[in-house]
């Protein structure tokens, strides 16, 4: 009898946040393929009798191509194991699932996918920042730091400028030179900025600036987000670090309601 | 003692899609308020026990405004309820939480937020459409179709000339204003979209159209996403409707691992 492959999101890293569909998958799993970036407290969902598979790569040491992973995938599922393949925050998200689909596809597995909460809006709620709003921006990109630096620039211009919130996933340590992409693209010095790393997991940290002084940001820890664009004032400031340096932002709690009342327009909205 | 709100994401539909947190709030919530575009299945959880409150704005008739929603919450926390404020998708997307939060905080009540799958990504998982692909488009877009008629026309062409997957929230029924608005962005006719009604319920229904042929596409139940672009092409084609008219894109399951393959790329990314 032949198995079945489930693409699934892990969300942004707290397991209280999979869906319930993933929790039940992820107990019942014969096989789980996972990435580098899956939070280990999801992993212990696991039961102990399934085969687990790091299948991670992370800062170009690929330590499996994705070839691989597609091979492994089909030759589990063919053995007729129920396959979990376990994709941090959404699959349809920056996961490569397109990839692993067209495989299985090819392969003539029996798959299904499962969305996730994307890493996007795990930190979004967990440092109070509304991606949209309907006075500071009424779009939301989420794009890669890959993106800004090998695609086309126009395009990349075209969308860090169009004055919607940008979520860069995986934005690496070269801030100055994001800051300067992020300038190229039109955005004003004092558009402000938010590192967030390991969203929603008991290491979370959050650090604010704005586009002017991105480059002292401090370095955190994998995985990272930046979420740039003025809605990033109305995010809940206690939540900032202010032990970290240059974390200038980081206002007291009592200022805050000050900071989103000045934002908020009274009109009506169609 | 003082209550607290939960402002929670209740998915894309499919009860299964809701995080483990939020079935957790929901079934011990002793106020729940929820808006039009929740699913029936899921306030099936909420206890008989608890007072359940729709606050639904729809269409432009408005049952409640804005501030009445946030009077009632926090009227409901103040005499000591958990209360559940439950929006559709993700609160942070298109979900108005930036000024509940405000509201909130002026109120002194103790509030939660609790991301949930966003009704995009949901929609991806269903139709199979990966938003990202390493060849087809490395960026995404979540826009609604009132930006597309209000704000700057010039950061609307941006964000939908950039070559970013777009996903287009409560897109509405003016289909042709719509591909009017995406050609003068620059869009080719043949870009492909999606319509996906009810994404992750049992009454899911998804056409396939292009830009050129959009003003014909058919109307269908919402809540409806508009996906535009590249990435269409990769979905899986037997979900398509083909008694809906002019699904012209409905083509045979056997053409699709044909239509998957050449789109993809067999270089290595870094």
């Amino acid at each position: 009898m032949s198995g079945k492959v489930f693409l699934v999101g892990a969300g942004p890293g707290d397991p209280d946040l999979l869906t319930v569909k993933a929790l039940r998958l992820l107990q019942s799993a014969e096989a789980v393929l996972y990435d580098e970036l899956v939070s280990p407290d999801i992993l212990k969902l696991v039961p102990a009798t399934a085969q687990v598979h790091n299948v991670g790569k992370r800062c170009g040491k690929k330590k499996i191509q994705q070839q691989e992973i597609n091979f492994l995938m089909i030759a589990l599922a063919d053995s007729g194991l129920r396959v979990v393949r376990l994709k941090s925050g959404d699959p349809m998200i920056f996961g490569r699932a397109g990839e692993e689909i067209e495989a299985l596809r090819k392969g003539n597995i029996e798959y299904e996918i499962v969305p996730g909460v994307t890493s996007a809006l795990g930190a979004a709620a967990s440092a109070e920042i509304p991606l949209t709003h309907r006075r500071e921006s009424s779009a939301v990109v989420f794009i890669t730091a890959h993106q800004a630096s090998d695609s086309d620039a126009a395009d990349w211009n075209k969308l860090a400028g169009s004055g919607a919130t940008l979520v860069i996933y995986m934005p690496g340590h070269h801030y100055a030179e994001m800051a300067a992409k992020l300038k190229a693209a039109g955005l004003r010095g004092d558009t402000r900025c938010a590192i967030i790393s390991r969203a929603t997991t008991p290491y979370q940290r959050t650090f604010a600036t704005t586009v002017a002084r991105l480059e002292f940001a401090t370095q955190l820890p994998s995985p990272t987000l930046l979420v740039v664009g003025d809605v990033v004032r109305l995010a809940a400031l206690e939540h900032f670090d202010p032990a970290l340096a240059n974390n200038e932002l980081a206002v007291p709690a009592e200022m805050i309601s000050a900071l989103a009342t000045d934002s908020i327009s009274e009109e009506p909205v169609a």
